[in-house]
């Protein structure tokens, strides 16, 4: 049970929420609702409080994932989502690379308008069924070639949980060619500070008045507590009991889902 | 240039060779020898210094691996090869552990004799077009859903070389599960130190009369100066000239190959 009543609910202004494990769970056929979700983020609205999704989503595009959303029943725009794709195109723009992309296939329209000839970096995404031997070969020899290896990688989660099972996520790979090639990889997407940084101010709101609502207790929420927001697991998703018994991060508090999350912050206000 | 008529030439009895990148290159077709390895292996034989091949290959058995190396002119019986997955075997049957396979096709056989029924471990080889998204899930979820996940991985090879270049090697894949699941995985194979000793034991010569040769700075060189022998790094294989500034690795001495290497023990007999 939420501890209810509690510090963590008041003075809130804006909320930050993950969204696969949190609005829906992802999988064939676009996924399905999260119980009390769609209603969740319709309060949130009509509350006046601010809302800006802030995911490591990288599977499609933002205006098709938005698009899945609205079809779930979620009223969202592209302008509320915040995703690592558009701030890794930001980031290789201002250093002037250019990416050979191991990302999925919906993915590769957010890079229209980046350089990607002779690659002098690797973006990885959740590639999906495009991490194949062949394509994850490829990446490493092009990264093992470079005088200075880039590693950027759009998220560092483990894995996530689809309709069908648990997946590995992009960090497991990030990891396989961060030790294959002897290198650190950066990180754009959750957990960075950039990142929740990013999300903050399209929110507009400061940290100490937001709070990061999230399934994963190391990219949603000790990285929102880095960044001096508030952070609730919800246990839904790919929470896990033994969660609960992690060694550095710890929650403001746990809630069952969102919907018990947005009403105890609807009490406070 | 090897540094001739050093001490590290001198008083040995015994040989360890690493196979891929010393003797011959692997690749399609079932590889080509390394110009001088054949006529090499067989000087060494008819010097009466011993000899074992210490290898972390588990694309084959050992019975179909003997067989390719005998095709490409190299004289060598099964008794003379320590690989990995034998070593497994051992330890599965030791620990009443049944696993789960991730392995290449052609060493399933190795495992015909191990109860494979309700797996409590996961065994990850190099397991090349088997490391596909699908496979990886599974061995993901299943190590993820053990109460105590046990991962035991032949080798942790970060890449070697094929005739048409660079492919990462099980150490990267060993990582990914290692990251995803929050583990360590238990290592059968170069480097660890149980399994040179293994090695030793088959060569029948104690660590200090006997020198490995190898072309991988980490598991050939320093695992073998662990367990008390000499160590050359061969400049043939996946050999790189940064390796010779490897911060915490230094070989006895470098040889350009394993043909140079044995004209120098040879001097020294």
């Amino acid at each position: 049970m939420a501890e209810r009543g509690r510090g963590w609910a008041r003075a809130v202004r804006g909320l930050l929420l993950d969204v696969s494990g949190v609005l829906y769970d992802s999988g064939a056929g676009g996924g399905v609702p999260i119980a009390g979700s769609v209603e969740a983020v319709r309060r949130i609205k009509a509350s006046g409080l601010k809302l800006q999704l802030c995911t490591n989503e990288t599977q499609a595009t933002r205006e098709s994932f938005v698009r899945k959303l609205r079809a779930l029943g979620f009223d969202i725009s592209v302008a509320q989502v915040t995703a690592p794709a558009p701030a890794a195109c930001h980031l290789l723009r201002e250093r002037g690379l250019r990416p050979h992309l191991l990302v999925h296939h919906d993915l590769v329209p957010e890079f229209a308008e980046i350089d990607k000839t002779n690659p002098n970096c690797v973006v990885l995404g959740d590639a999906a069924e495009n991490f194949t031997y062949a394509n994850l070969n490829e990446a490493f020899r092009l990264l093992i070639g470079m005088e200075k290896p880039v590693l950027i990688s759009l998220g560092k989660g483990r894995y996530y949980k689809e309709t069908d099972g648990l997946k590995l996520d992009v960090g497991a790979y990030m990891k396989a060619l961060e030790y294959a090639c002897d290198i650190q990889a950066e990180v754009v997407g959750k957990p960075a500070k950039r990142f929740f940084e990013s999300a903050l101010a399209e929110l507009g709101v400061p940290a100490e008045q937001a709070i990061m609502i999230g399934d994963d207790i190391v990219s949603d929420v000790g990285g929102a507590q880095q960044c001096g927001m508030r952070a609730l697991q919800v246990r839904t998703g790919k929470f896990r009991p033994s969660d609960e018994n992690h060694p550095e991060v710890k929650p403001d508090a746990y809630v069952n889902n969102l919907a018990e999350a947005v009403d105890i912050i609807l009490q406070e206000l």
